[in-house]
């Protein structure tokens, strides 16, 4: 009468059938006749009745009713429709084997300090929340691969060790590699990117990222993962078609699969039924006046930070694109506008509700004489992207890309407010463990 | 009458059609009257006939006959079903527009040097054979990706900053972290898998790690990635079944999808077909045998290298489990075998056709008494395994998973020598460049 192992998310396609659970104690109650305990197995919660009877005596029932939280445990039973659970389904319980007995676990209903909870993330993604966070998360990497494999796009894995900087210098990991002097963790892999896409025409890597940032705001991680797509023959437009395409996807495809975890996020699932295509594009200009609007001392030539980006976001009820900025406070690779050479053909796209900068993309300069130029005025080592230069004189040609962050994306979708629980193990200047 | 643009790959769906191919001038010949140009466009070639007539002059014949080779340029044509050209298909030419001009192409036909050729890996990555390889590789990635979801896994991204060593302190990769000391690249996820397998039942992560070792073999990178499923409630026979679907899908899946790169890589696919579960398990006694068998000096207790790995495999006509090592020559965090403490419950998959090693797995131990004691015995610091202890302290269960090599495993299925080819940027300790 043993059924089979099944996970908890897939309950719903065994209605009256005996299955099995493995998993973990998440709360239990009794009524005296009656335990109920609460299981988790990783893919959702379902609450189980012990009952006085048939398959439980007072003894057991005693026995199970005491059972610490976290315990491991393989619970048999029959799968029977329960409108007022949270799942729909809970089980008739026939038999349970306790794997192991916890200890005491450290994470109570009681609310602990963030530094505790961080401390205890190897705990803490055990909870509901987190786990739903982390099941979004996942989605949305899924949904990236699915959209762009299916666009023609090829993964291309750009390296960790490099020898120089994308960016500038001074956010850089470095460390000592072998006989050649030092490495440093990549801050991004676009340059290799600009490379795979005249070899394979689209491509992408989904990979992680590095800054030695001192910031400590709620958007910043040392180490984040980047979606970061580079298209051959793509101009600034596509550019931007591809990324509102790309983003309405992911949102659309968490909303489809991942409500349950919406509902456990309580997310206000509204503003993201409205993320589709076309998204409001606006120059840096209009931005300008848009700050200057609402009493910003915004000034032409500053670079826009959350607080702005919050403000900007308000007036749309999507993503809005900012266009053409100045090209001295963006990337030496950006290609300028061929009617104002100070503008560049790049665009940010920010969130909506304050969620803030989620995409940076930009067409890449593609002649020779001009990336050398710019390489020169940024102080960059020629030496360092002797290759880089390669590109512009074998084939040359139009292209563009952009940079997704991945946590800022999914902390948006999930609507939290600290990027650090979008990630399994974050990384902050003060926190490497555990 | 310009058609839409169109890749290569996708020719098949507009036999007759008009349609615009984006690229670089991959080789060319002439005839007098017809100029032949091969495009390619990353997704693969095509054969652009340009015939003396209604579309091309005498003049413009000419300026094309001579472009330079990985010249970009955008061919508009019809779509003509050809028999003798290798994607079936090849293109009418109506207009051809010259995007670039390449420099001389430094890649030429003539054989050069490994040497040079990883020094402009940015362009070598442009030919046949390399673009076939890392396609193949996408496909690894994506097969990966698409058996492990359906299963229910989730996608858990692991840190790659660390502060301390899964497997000890002599190959890692060091660098100063803030205020905090040192930080260590990451040289396997799978302490973090084993706490999040925990918290979602069956996760894994498809990430880069790191080891800085000094080896020159063709079988090891500074820098690669690695999967590594891990899954609570799974012994090591429950981790084998899945070893071996899983192989055997990736492996059915590039032969399915990636039947052309194969073919331009020249791979025997016959024994990739055999590919197929169960795979043979043999104990680690009985490799001891076979090598002694075959004339090695091995003894009990020694490791196997490249060498002893290939005349292992040479016996089996599909991938061989070798399980129950002994415990002195593993790592400290498996479970021994219950019937003699002095195995532990592993096993290495090792590929045919001589590729080696590709997975390494074990069940791991679970009871926290026991692994104090192995942490202390193999002298590692506890303080930095604190976290990992707790998984043994709340809900602690049999589990298991493994760490699949990513580019020895596209190494093996493209049937290429050495394991640099595998990967788009390889590191290695004479190598950080491009």
């Amino acid at each position: 009468m043993s059924g089979e192992w099944v996970s908890i998310e897939n309950l719903k396609n065994y209605e009256g059938k005996d299955v099995e659970i493995r998993g973990w104690l998440a709360n239990r109650r009794s009524s005296g006749k009656v335990v109920f305990l609460i299981v988790r197995d990783g893919t959702g919660f379902v609450q189980t009745t012990l009952s006085l009877g048939e398959y439980f005596d007072k003894e057991s029932l005693k026995t199970w009713e005491r059972l610490p939280l976290e315990s491991a445990l393989i619970v048999e039973g029959k799968v029977r429709r329960e409108e007022r659970a949270p799942g729909g389904y809970e089980l008739e319980g026939r038999k349970v084997t306790l794997v192991s007995s916890s200890d005491e676990y450290p994470i109570q209903k009681k609310d602990h300090s963030v530094e505790f909870l961080m401390e205890n993330r190897h705990l803490w993604i055990r909870s509901r929340r987190q786990n739903a966070v982390l099941r979004i998360r996942n989605q949305v990497m899924m949904s990236i691969h699915e959209f762009l494999q299916a666009r023609g796009f090829t993964l291309i894995d750009p390296p960790i060790l490099t020898p120089a900087a994308c960016e500038g210098t001074t956010t850089l990991f470095a460390l000592d590699y072998f006989d050649l002097g030092k490495a440093y963790l990549s801050q991004s892999g676009q340059l290799y990117m600009e490379a795979a896409c005249m070899a394979f025409g689209k491509v992408y890597c989904l990979a992680p990222a590095f800054r030695a940032e001192k910031s400590k705001t709620r958007r910043h991680l040392t180490e984040f993962w980047m979606l970061e797509p580079e298209m051959a023959f793509y101009d600034w437009q596509d550019n931007m078609r591809l990324q509102e395409e790309l983003v309405s996807f992911i949102v659309q495809e968490v909303l489809r699969k991942k409500r349950r975890e919406l509902e456990i996020l309580e997310r206000d699932t509204a503003p993201l039924e409205r993320i589709q295509p076309p998204f409001p594009r606006i120059s840096y200009q209009e931005a300008i006046e848009i700050l200057q609007r609402k009493g910003f001392p915004a000034q032409w030539g500053d670079d826009f930070g959350g607080d702005e980006e919050s403000v900007i976001s308000q007036e749309f009820d999507r993503p809005v694109f900012i266009h053409h900025y100045p090209a001295a406070i963006k990337a030496f690779y950006m290609e300028p506008d061929p009617e104002n050479p100070d503008l560049v053909l790049n665009d940010d796209l920010i969130a909506p509700e304050g969620y803030g900068e989620i995409i940076g993309g930009s067409e890449r300069i593609h002649d020779l004489t001009l990336l050398e130029r710019r390489i020169a005025e940024h102080h960059l080592p020629r030496e360092a992207f002797a290759w880089y230069l390669d590109l512009r004189r074998y084939g040359t040609c139009p292209h563009s890309g952009f940079g997704l962050g991945i946590e800022r994306t999914v902390a948006w979708i999930c609507g939290i407010h600290h990027i650090r629980e979008a990630i399994p193990f974050p990384r902050q200047i003060y926190r490497i463990y555990p």
